[in-house]
């Protein structure tokens, strides 16, 4: 692992780092924020998995979590959303696919499989870094995130049920299956099999019998891709008919921006850090 | 005035808008955050006076003040830190001059007079302009910046005592007419006669008599600009021979960046607030 760069933020350590990623077989950058700790003692740690087109600097940047991350003793890891650099297939015209646009899954089609497995790279490889690099309490973690992340935070939650406490999105994609910008990503990485797809979907995956002890979503009234890509109600659905606490605030007039993550990122870090402590 | 974008933030609105500029003879962009008020109340106006090569979007999306704003009912107001745009003179290919380096003076020299006249925009155009568009009660304006912005507030301030009733600065250039990388700006601005360098220049302002109630200053102990272009030393030694009241925190580890004026952020709001009540 290499360090890029490090800066004091809020009392604790901001930092980006890289390694090469077996998983994703290209390099990875990632973002970590190590609130401060009496020495020798480790944090929780949550995930924030970003949107399309975003890398680990997004949220780093806009998302104002250090000061609520100090506060609660809370690290906070962002991971890049997809493989990038030489060799790995693109679709620079197309901000829905390819680089920046990993969904979260482990691509099965050419020419994507060999990069695009940002599940296994999450689940797997990068909590390993995290692990032997930072003070990190690995017992207590927690993920979030935001739009495709949101999708992503859902379903590695509900598949992940014993290593993640607590989970929390902020507009998510909550059927990205039948979702009109997802659903050909979705095709590209997965196959035309859309049983396949139901393993990287929460509200098939809900149906198909996973569970998780609770969600919090924000959700703006104002969101841009409110009707075609997010739609919440059908999270609720599943949630309802499942019995799965599902916190869901419509926030009135606020985007997709992250103006509209930052405003409610401190309620988000606090509800984790209830359920991490 | 034309509006580029607003967005919802932290219960209030935050946008940001341009006009064609008579003092600086082009169009000028700049950002207001309006916290949430009470119908037909007015607000404080917080100036906020961004570093070198920023424009008014580095704070916006950086400086974390919105939180802070919105409970404390501050309006924020980020301008540009130069002219901008066709015919404006710029040195591309020099950071500390031309766009994005205005230094907050009224240029003299030829070709900059016509354009960079950021003194008198802040002052004099600007205000009008937020007077007539926002709920401000501009009988209440502080003012603050960052490195070349901290510069920038603290002269304007101490040459406008009765506008301003609050100032503070994180990192600022204290003493510009003896910096390295500001110098040569003033030169180029203002001419060789470093007599007219005084009126821009905060210890200067200090030894010709001019005062200001008090200052809040923060500086991180590992910026990187610290003992070339900062000194804030020379501050406090010109505000002890004055009388004049310096609250100065030296910040151990922290830097230059946004990682260290968003930290200390809701501080600097927090002590503007309580004197703009």
């Amino acid at each position: 692992m290499e360090t890029v760069s490090t800066w004091k933020a809020f009392g604790g350590v901001q930092g980006v780092y890289r390694h090469a990623a077996e998983t994703t077989a290209c390099t990875m950058t990632f973002a970590v924020y190590v609130p401060p700790l009496p020495a020798g003692q480790k944090a929780p740690v949550l995930w924030y998995l970003s949107g399309l087109t975003c890398t680990h600097a997004n949220v780093m940047e806009k998302g104002e979590y250090r000061r609520a991350a100090a506060e609660h003793g809370v690290i906070i890891v962002a991971p890049d959303t997809s493989p990038r650099g030489e060799g790995v297939p693109d679709s620079p015209e197309d901000w829905t696919f390819g680089c920046g646009a990993g969904y979260y899954v482990d691509a099965t089609e050419a020419p994507y499989a060999k990069n695009y497995r940002m599940a296994s790279y999450i689940i797997d490889e990068l909590p390993k870094l995290i692990a032997a690099h930072f003070p990190a309490d690995m017992a207590r973690q927690g993920v979030f995130g935001h739009s495709m992340g949101g999708h992503g935070a859902l379903t590695l939650a509900l598949k992940n049920p014993g290593t993640f406490k607590s989970c929390s999105a902020f507009a998510p994609i909550v059927q990205p299956s039948t979702a009109t910008v997802a659903r050909g990503a979705f095709e590209r990485y997965l196959g035309a099999d859309r049983a396949a797809w139901r393993a990287y979907d929460a509200t098939s995956l809900i149906e198909d019998g996973r569970r998780f002890s609770a969600f919090l979503v924000d959700q703006g009234t104002d969101d841009e891709f409110l009707d075609t890509l997010l739609r919440p109600n059908l999270l609720k659905e599943a949630c309802e008919k499942a019995g799965i606490a599902l916190t869901l605030n419509l926030r009135d007039g606020y985007g997709h921006s992250y103006y509209f993550v930052s405003s409610f990122m401190a309620e988000h870090i606090g509800w984790h850090a209830a359920r991490l402590r």
